[in-house]
């Protein structure tokens, strides 16, 4: 009885570690977490509409996309209620240069009236055209407040804010060695309250058939109340660390992944923010150190770091 | 002195697990919380404002009836105002068809000016029609907004995206015996530190006039920091568990309940999200297992899980 | 050195327990917190525009005088602008009834051009008057986009939802005696993990000069994980409680005041809330009960409270 | 092995108690925190756009900065589209007057356009032109939502409400001697579950190259449920208080800085909000007490403090 409660602690430590990716991802051998924080992984068959999901993809796409995908339906919008005008006879629309096409006056009426401008230079001139004007200006209007809602929460949603350096190092530190990396707030908004997790996944040794293992790596720190400058997370290798015995071969072959889960304060949004990378092992330089990122001291006496080196490093 | 005393502890353990349905819903033969989380209460006598709570009700309705309510609130509006401008005098307004009747003047003005086209072809001719613009404008203006607003919220207010198994079961699992039912997350925002609270809601055995007890499940794993794939939540069936003796039928004729609540952090919105299930004794299917979720390696090394298998179940 | 060090842990005590009304506040026989959960304090002296703080007044103001406020700005701004287009020459406007006043042509004009609508009935004929109306577009839209973002936040706010039993009682519960009140939600969000605080605020007896001390009550349940329906929150008079030995004309003699304080979290807004509210001595009513809020089953099985029966006591 | 073990477990708690700034910045003989709660760093080589972005620029400017911002791109982007019209050829605008320039035509018809006023004084008379109008139309309509959004964002977000008194104190306080300061609630809004934290940060006396260190400061209350009137902020100096032994000199000489980090629960925006300050040592009066701030009894029985006596102290 006792062996059966034994093995069942034993799986429930390991479940317990593994993050959420569950036994399956454990023996897959490619990285669970990209570079930018995303995971690795694929949700297939969804329902159509919750895959879809424009509002997530109009949220979080780049300007210029997002601009292009507004372009795009408002010129599509003004030229499907033209096609309407059209449908509703030749007398529809008065006013407008005779030497005009029909389709371009209609095209042209419908941004008048889809924008609210109403010049009247064109205007709506039998009852099926009020009629579509009366649908058009509610479709403008929704429209609109639709646009305005997805600028607003594009702008209100925190984003990506913290670098990553590209390499992880690990080297001499304060008399043993140490695993590190280091990372800088790239916007303006404060950061405070700033915490960092970082996990350790490997195949596990003596698995036959590759499973990993997950293991919390211990932090000289695990929280900063500030973050104005960079900030080195360090994992010193000490007797208990798991990365002990490790080579820069074992990191490599073990198809090892240092996980990294920082979550913060966002002032400028009064937001929790939280943020994920990754460093496999051929990310991770042995024996050399980060070159400091401080400039000279200013002459208004205020520190200053210069973001530009946060990937610098130099042998030993 | 001690024996009260000991009673009211007794009672005070009730008090603390009935998650605040209280005693009278413990005497209720049905369910407590529906599948769709929401609870199978009514509150009665509530001031009529407060339990109109329109703006509650436009949030949480589905976009076709959203959109309904905001056309015929549209239409409504304007053939109000088009009546206004009737009582406005004979002269009130310049320009429109001869050929069209007075009032289908009047609402098409009404449109023009309540979304703030203006073309022109029609216009106010008198002090009233003028002081009507005005009100309608400012109407226009204030019903904008507000449309607006609640178009904004509807797509900030983070969406249940948590899709249950239909069936839970009871299973062999690790050597003993286990409650399992899994989850997935069926939106593409990604949800994180996710856990789980699962309470079993029971009639009394000895109750001679049936009262519930709430029992507090404990559950192998009861927090995930990911949740990029699929959950399985397990409660073991050991020696401590109040499933340890009770056989499928007991599950049944005791009105057996599993409530289930998650929280969990939405990524896209930033915002804590909160979602709740139940299963009754005859949603548990007995001795059968899950079937994995999981397609065959992509090309690309990513895993990948097809939700449409979440409800997939086979006899052991 | 031992009996300043005890002096000053009491003095501490004392400091923790008294929720930031301070000691002298503690010397005022007034109720410190009103039923509707405002504080019965002024902040003073205040620079000018953060005690005006139009902002908040906008948004906690009631739904019709936040609507004529508005109504008043857009009329006094359209009387503005008519004005000044009345200073940019009899010429500045062209259009508009020949029989109509200046001022009221200029007035409608202003109406016309801050809503955007531009009939064109009346136009801007001179520079001056273009650029009047240059800026009256501009203040119009800053107009309307702070309107709706005041509209937006006002239905976004959480507001009080919980309602309050008018009066609070002490009666036999449970074998001893307790103190009790009840509390439903009028609103149809659901909270959840709902949690109260409960303070005795009473002149200390032994002390010359009338100081308040403030006591945490113990409460039989201090948390709710759902609130479906009503709750009942409770104090067991036991041995340790600071009303043991009260009677009902020391709890008036004393200034004795209740403090109840809870926070929630509103799933329809995502956000957690915060809800304050007293009871004084003279509205506890010694030796009642609640009367049952609950109806008789419905036909659909689902269970119902009467809300209007929330403040129904029955003398025992 | 045990003294490099001990070693590094000093440095470890040196390193924890730096509070993100680092063992570079403990060497920097100025401000660390500026009394406005912003940090006396930068942060250069940013990339082009994070390092400018607008948003967050757009979002803390004043008011006065806000609008003559807006009212700028306002201008200049009418003009710029006036320009548009005016390469469309002479006849790409009709009406306007006679006397007026071609450009001013241009440019107030843009006027009409962008704000969607549309008059009809002036029209769109040839493809070009009614092109451009297709592109203005969006283009204000999309500039609108975003000004919409920011103004509603500028509204939303949180200020900085808590005002600290110019000068912190050291005096004789409840038997033994106390560092003192003061703060107060400059808004109206409510701040409730306010909590303090004090971090001492000075020059270490023994360091060679005066390296900072930095001490938590025991405060005699850490917590406030309520915030309605002011709050002293004390730390006694007992045995155990890094203030124990120093002098006014002291103070002066080791770059003594006072960390003050506050946060607390914004009632009207339902928010955390996060406030910083510091008191350097010459901003620390010795032998001085805070002179009371409440008002005489007001006859509603309120309480009242004066907020303009927060900085006032009086020498013992």
């Amino acid at each position: 009885m006792t062996s059966i409660s034994d093995e069942r602690k034993r799986a429930q430590a390991d479940i317990n570690a593994d993050l959420g990716f569950g036994s399956v991802v454990a023996r897959d051998p490619h990285r669970l977490l990209n570079r930018d924080g995303t995971f690795n992984v694929r949700r297939e068959g969804l329902p159509f509409f919750a895959s879809l999901s424009t509002y997530h993809y109009l949220l979080t796409i780049s300007w210029p996309k997002f601009l292009s995908f507004v372009g795009a339906t408002y010129v599509a919008g003004n030229a499907l209620f033209a096609f309407a005008y059209l449908l509703c006879g030749p007398q529809a629309l008065t006013g407008g240069d005779a030497h005009r096409s029909a389709f371009a006056t209609a095209f042209f009426f419908s941004v008048h009236t889809l924008a609210t401008i109403g010049y009247g230079s064109i205007t709506p001139n039998n009852l099926a055209a009020n009629i579509v004007v009366t649908i058009e200006a509610l479709a403008g209007l929704l429209g609109f407040a639709i646009v305005a809602g997805i600028v607003f929460a594009r702008f209100a949603r925190p984003m990506a804010q913290i670098l990553f350096s590209d390499k992880a190092i690990i080297a001499p530190y304060r008399g043993i060695t140490a695993f590190m990396f280091r990372i800088v707030n790239q916007k303006s908004n404060e950061l405070v309250e700033l915490s960092a997790k970082v996990m350790l996944a490997r195949r596990k040794a003596e698995s036959p058939n590759g499973e990993r293992e997950f293991i919390l790596l211990k932090l000289e720190r695990e929280r900063v109340s500030f973050f104005p400058l960079s900030w080195t997370i360090v994992h010193p290798i000490d007797e208990e660390s798991p990365l002990r015995e490790m080579t820069e071969e074992d990191l490599r072959e073990c198809d090892t992944e240092f996980l990294v889960l920082l979550n913060g304060f966002d002032e400028t949004f009064s937001q929790t923010v939280h943020t994920r990378s990754s460093y496999r092992g051929d990310e991770v330089v042995w024996g050399a150190r980060f070159t400091s990122m401080f400039n000279p001291m200013r002459p208004d006496g205020a520190l200053s770091v210069d973001v530009r080196k946060l990937h610098d490093i130099e042998t030993l």
